[in-house]
């Protein structure tokens, strides 16, 4: 399906960040190591700011590179049917104008991630046979890692957005993690049938019906996240996103307990030193850097999302994962997958 | 409100745990240590099994134990309705009657957790102004603990529960952690005014109105449950079982990367054997045994769930939270916050 001989253009949405532009420009900068040399990187922002960033990160005249303005940007506290009305000039929203009108194959953002759903959901429209996108992460288990999807976009997910998150978080699981048949469990709080609330127990339901559509395993608990039996974890976006932030927290968490504990004392900082590179080889598989983008799933242009406080190395990453996107085709495949998978379900349906 | 001068007696369920009635026998003897001389716990299960278990264990005699025989056994697939009609001598159930006739104080269980859940509401019934319990369970922070409610028994909690749990929780972290006005966190997806689902929307406006009566902070996110800034965080039983079951995967997905990366290589032993007292106290923080129990909270007497998988530490630390408790006199503090809580809420409706 990947189709080598093509290029893609990517817009970036340089505003937004808390690092501000600079970190987003460097990023981009980096992400020219991962993308094909025909591809394009469109840095979207204040123009003038940006020249003289893209230049400082050595990409002045780049063939590579192109500026597009934007005179306004979109804030943390933005509403967005606010923005859509009255800051049709943000970044945010001429990159994501960019993808709809096809001058972009793609659009990434570090910016609000409300406006982002809300005005993606506006501009790009969701795909046929779904009407709410979802945000998917990549998350590391012990040996690899998964997909966990809704992280956030919809905190009011029906058990259908559930059995499409399943599908989504499928074909994304091909595309990102190269798995053929990805497993996929259902995150409840019991894995006996029955268990669960009732929004569960429907979405259980539907996802029996799909067969082998997906390869779905049933439900599960959440520290069967961790041990490497799954490639997709589907949740509804509030779960999704507290999940994802805890994981976050109790990681700061432990680095923090062990540099206290190490303090001062020189056995330690001995022992320290030593269990180094075990300790970084961890850091570096829980941290999200490497993975740092979550593609807002289900819209029929493909939107990537990075997290506001990103550096420019999860800003590599979020445009890479985007890139291997594009050239799995996955929008027109996951798109395909959702209109397969409503007919099962009407068909099934007595 | 402590009364250091009563005794008291805690039904101790010891059959339907994972490990068998062995190790809920060694708990209790190791919880003899924790309890005052004048109390009693009473084990309740198969009569003859359990004296040969309690001499085993070196308490044939033991003036503080004393055996309740139960015929039945409550099994993990069993359904609440089905063990309260057709297995009334189930020791969960004989313990739970033993609390309601006023011949123990608590009781304690490592059983199936619906099953308690609804024989507990229907054996003890809800408190004055609360209709469903929620357990409440001990984790940890960077600098001590927090108690987090609920970890499972209402998974569809609505707005006025999580005010409960907010109420409940409140008593609870001032008896078990000895915290005097613990802060009050409501788990959310965002903490501007405005994000979350509608049931965290309504809530965060109940926990607004209660004003003084909790030390309320406002919504809060899954990183800041771990950085020491709160005491007390509220989820429906949903959002908190998966917390409570991930972190829990995460802790042990951690253990597992370090001993496989630290392998068989020398100087990585070396590091590990010097990190040891830092890891060990680490793990002495992380792991639930100290505070294994969790208290159903919100029932008219008192009910301590430890996880089936409890080893005698474990029950032993559930144990002595429930004596804890008692000595506080909690249960009763907490029907008289619920019952003024009720007021505020129902004067504050226009």
């Amino acid at each position: 399906m990947a189709d080598a001989t093509r290029s893609y253009r990517i817009a970036v949405d340089c505003m937004g960040g808390d690092k501000g532009p600079g970190e987003v420009v460097m990023g981009a900068a980096k992400a020219l190591r991962d993308i094909a040399s025909s591809d394009r990187l469109i840095l979207v922002g204040k123009e003038k700011g940006l020249r003289a960033l893209a230049q400082r990160a050595g990409l002045a005249g780049h063939p590579q590179i192109e500026i597009r303005n934007a005179d306004d940007v979109v804030g943390m506290e933005d509403k967005p049917m606010q923005v859509l009305k009255s800051k049709r000039e943000a970044s945010m929203l001429i990159a994501l104008e960019m993808v709809k009108k096809g001058e972009a194959d793609a659009m990434f953002s570090t910016g609000n991630t409300k406006v982002l759903v809300g005005a993606g959901t506006v501009k790009l429209r969701p795909m046929e046979g779904t009407d709410r996108p979802a945000l998917a992460a990549i998350m590391p288990h012990a040996f690899g890692h998964f997909v966990l999807m809704d992280v956030g976009a919809n905190p009011e997910s029906t058990p259908t957005h559930l059995a499409h998150n399943a599908i989504m978080g499928t074909i994304y699981a091909q595309a990102a993690l190269g798995i053929a048949k990805p497993r996929v469990g259902l995150l409840t709080v019991g894995t006996e049938e029955g268990k669960g609330n009732e929004r569960i127990k429907h979405a259980h339901a539907i996802l029996k019906k799909l067969g082998s559509e997906i390869n779905y395993v049933g439900p599960v608990e959440g520290f069967d996240m961790f041990d490497g039996s799954l490639d997709v974890v589907v949740a509804d976006g509030f779960t999704g996103n507290v999940l994802l932030k805890t994981v976050e927290g109790m990681f700061t968490m432990l680095i923090r307990m062990i540099k206290k504990r190490i303090g001062w004392n020189p056995v330690s900082w001995l022992g320290a030193l030593t269990m180094f590179p075990i300790m970084n080889s961890i850091k570096h598989h829980l941290r999200p850097d490497r993975n740092g983008g979550a593609p807002l799933l289900g819209l029929s242009g493909l939107v990537m999302k990075a997290h506001g406080s990103s550096n420019r190395h999860a800003i590599r990453g979020a445009i890479r994962l985007g890139r291997e996107a594009l050239s799995h085709d996955m929008t027109a495949r996951m798109g395909a997958a959702l209109v397969r998978a409503n007919e099962i379900l009407e068909t099934a349906d007595d």
